[in-house]
C-alpha cells in the first residue's frame, strides 16, 4: 500500500463563490446585506491586540452564557463552534451512530452528504413531494439520526412546531436535529420544544440574521446530555475552536440584537417585495420564509438567466442538480439591491 | 438503540487551564510572553467591521501566499486550519487511512491518540529510550503512517534533519509527519527537505512563535498531492475554517517577521538563562530547543513544587502520567518572569 493508497478520498462540498469582482450585487451566499452593528464595530475597535498571545477561553464561556440568556437556556445547553458547518460535521461525528441510515430531504443542504460520506454514515435521502414539501411521514420509520433545515434550503418552505413536534413523537430513539439557519426571517424556532424532547437539537448560525458570515460561529441548542457529548467531540478534534476576537464580536453582536432584529425586518419587506414584483413577471416559487427565494421561470432557462443576470454584475446561486436545474436561488439583499435585480430581470424575460 | 446510545464516547485531550487570575505569571500552556507586533495592532485597527457580513475567502489566499514566499513554497504546498489542532485533525483523518498502526512516541503531544480514538484509527505508542530520545529504528516497520514533534514536547528535545532523513527513506509508503510547532526556538526546519520526500508532511502554527495563540491559526506543508487531498477533507467538513480577522491578522504577523524573531532570539536567551539556574539548583532536563523546559528535581516531588508555584500565582504544567510524573513543563517567559520564578524555586527546594 503506498502513500498515496493511504489518502482518503471524498467529493467536496462546493461552497458558493466569493469573487473579488468589485461593485457585485452578491445575491449567492445568502449573506445578510446589512453590516454588523455598531457594538460589534466597537468590540473590534477597542480590542486589546495584546492577549492574542494567549490561547482563547476553550469553550466561549462568556459569549456562551450570553447565548444562553439570549434563547432561555441554561449555559450547558448550549455548544459553539466555528460556523454551523463546523457544528453540523460535529454532530454528525456525534450523534448518528447506528447502522440505520441518517434520514434528510434530497432537496436540502447539499453539506449534509457530504458530511455521511466523510464519517462513513449510511444515510437516505428522501425526496421532497412536487410541491417541494417535507412529508412527516416518511421520516416514521427506523434510522440513525434526522435532520432537516427549517426553513429548507434551497426552498425556503417552513414547517410548523406541531410538525416538528410530530416527527419528535414517531422518533423516541433518534436525535432529531432542526437546522435552523433562517430562522429569524419570519419563522417560529424550535427552542421552546426543547424542555418537552430532550432527544431535540437545534443548530444556528451568526452568518446569516447577525450579519456575521465572516466571523465563523455557529451554535447547537439542546439537553445537556447531548451538547456534554458534542463537547467532548470537540475536545478531540481542537480544544480552542472559537478565537479570541471572534469571541467578543459574538457577545458584542448579542447586545446588538435590537439592530439587528430591525434588519431581518427590512430584508422581509425586501423579501415580499421582491416575491411579488417576480410573481407579476410570471415566476414560480415556493413561499419562502427565508432570506432567499427560490425561483423558475415557466419559459426562461434557469442556467440562462443565471449567466445573464452574471454578465450584468449579479450573482445568484444556479444548482445543475435533477429536480432543481431550472430554479435559481436569489438571496434577497437591500431594497436598492433588488429593485436593480428587478429591472434586470425584466430585460432578461423580455 | 435508543438515542443515547447513538452518541459517540471518547475521552477527550485536557488542554492546560486558561485560569482567570489576575497577576498570574502563566507558563503552563507554551504561550509567547511578548505581544503581537505592530503590523497586527494596526490590521485589527484598520479592519473593516463591514465585510464581516461577507464570508472569508474559503482558502484564505492571500495569507497562504505571503506564507509560501515566506518558506520559498508554491501557494499549492500550503494548507491553512483553525489552529494546528485542527490541521493535525484533519491529517490523521487524511493521511493514515491503513490497516497498520500509526507510529508516534509515548512520551509526546498527547492529542496523538486522541484523535485516533476519534476517527478509529490503528495506532502504536512508541516508547522514547532512557533519556527521552526517539530512536528511529523502531520506527522501520509497517504502519499507516508516522508523527512526532521536532522538538518533541513535552521534552524539547531536536532531532537533526539526517535523522528525519532516515525514517523518510526507511517509509517511502506511509506520510511521515513533522510536527514542528516549536522549531522555530533554535531547530532547523525541514521545509528544505520537501522537494526531495514527497510523503513529509510538516506541520507549524501561529500559536508559539508569533504570538497568536488566541487567533487559531495552523499550516501544513509538503508536497501539492497531499496538501489537495487535505483541502478535499477540509472541505468536507467546514467551507471557510479561518475567519476574515484571522486572515488579515495572519498576514500582518508574516509581515512582522523580524521583530517576531528578535522576540524568539530573547526568549532563547531566557531559556538557556533558566536552565543554568535550575542546574545550579540541582535540576535535571533533557536539552531543550523549544520554548519550554522539562525539568526534575532528584530530591523534590514535581507534583508538590507543581502546587506550591501555584499557590505562589506560577502556574506551570505537571502531566501525572507513567514515566514523567516526577517531570514539570515550564514556559519560557520574559525574563523578569523566569527571574521571579528562579527565585520561588530556590525557597520551594530550600
Amino acid at each position: 500500500m503506498s502513500w498515496q493508497e493511504k489518502l482518503r478520498n471524498v467529493e467536496p462540498y462546493q461552497a458558493g463563490e466569493q469573487p473579488k469582482i468589485k461593485n457585485l450585487i452578491k445575491l449567492n451566499t445568502n449573506e445578510n446585506p446589512y453590516h454588523p452593528g455598531e457594538k460589534v464595530i466597537s468590540a473590534i475597535s477597542d480590542f486589546d491586540a495584546a492577549i492574542l498571545s494567549l490561547y482563547p477561553n476553550p469553550d466561549a464561556d462568556d459569549l456562551k452564557h450570553s447565548l444562553a440568556q439570549y434563547h432561555g437556556l441554561k449555559d450547558e445547553q448550549v455548544f459553539l463552534g466555528n460556523g454551523s458547518d463546523e457544528v453540523l460535521a460535529l454532530i454528525f461525528l456525534t450523534c448518528f451512530n447506528g447502522q440505520a441510515p441518517v434520514l434528510f430531504p434530497d432537496i436540502s443542504y447539499s453539506f449534509y452528504p457530504v458530511y455521511c460520506e466523510l464519517y462513513d454514515l449510511n444515510y437516505e435521502m428522501i425526496p421532497l413531494n412536487e410541491h417541494f414539501e417535507i412529508i412527516k411521514e416518511d421520516y416514521y420509520k427506523e434510522n440513525s439520526g434526522i435532520i432537516f433545515p427549517n426553513p429548507n434550503a434551497p426552498t425556503g418552505l417552513l414547517v410548523s412546531l406541531d410538525f416538528i413536534e410530530d416527527i419528535l413523537k414517531h422518533n423516541q430513539n433518534s436525535i432529531v436535529v432542526v437546522d435552523e439557519a433562517y430562522i429569524d426571517f419570519g419563522g417560529e424556532s424550535a427552542v421552546t420544544l426543547l424542555e418537552k424532547y430532550p432527544h431535540l437539537l437545534i443548530t444556528q448560525t451568526f452568518s446569516k440574521f447577525r450579519s456575521l458570515a465572516g466571523i465563523r460561529l455557529g451554535v447547537a441548542l439542546g439537553n445537556q446530555e447531548i451538547i456534554a457529548k458534542l463537547y467532548d467531540v470537540k475536545n478531540s478534534f481542537n480544544s480552542y475552536p472559537i478565537d479570541s476576537l471572534a469571541q467578543v464580536i459574538g457577545k458584542a453582536s448579542i447586545d446588538d440584537s435590537f439592530y439587528i432584529k430591525d434588519n431581518a425586518r427590512k430584508i422581509i419587506e425586501t423579501r415580499e417585495y421582491t416575491k411579488r414584483e417576480l410573481k407579476n413577471l410570471g415566476f414560480e416559487m415556493p413561499d419562502s420564509y427565508a432570506n432567499f427565494i427560490f425561483i423558475k421561470h415557466p419559459q426562461k432557462d434557469a442556467e440562462e438567466i443565471f449567466k445573464k443576470l452574471r454578465e450584468n454584475g449579479i450573482l445568484v446561486r444556479y444548482f445543475k442538480k435533477p429536480r432543481i436545474d431550472q430554479y435559481l436561488r436569489v438571496t434577497i439583499g437591500t431594497q436598492e439591491q433588488m429593485e436593480i435585480f428587478i429591472e434586470n430581470i425584466k430585460k432578461i424575460i423580455d
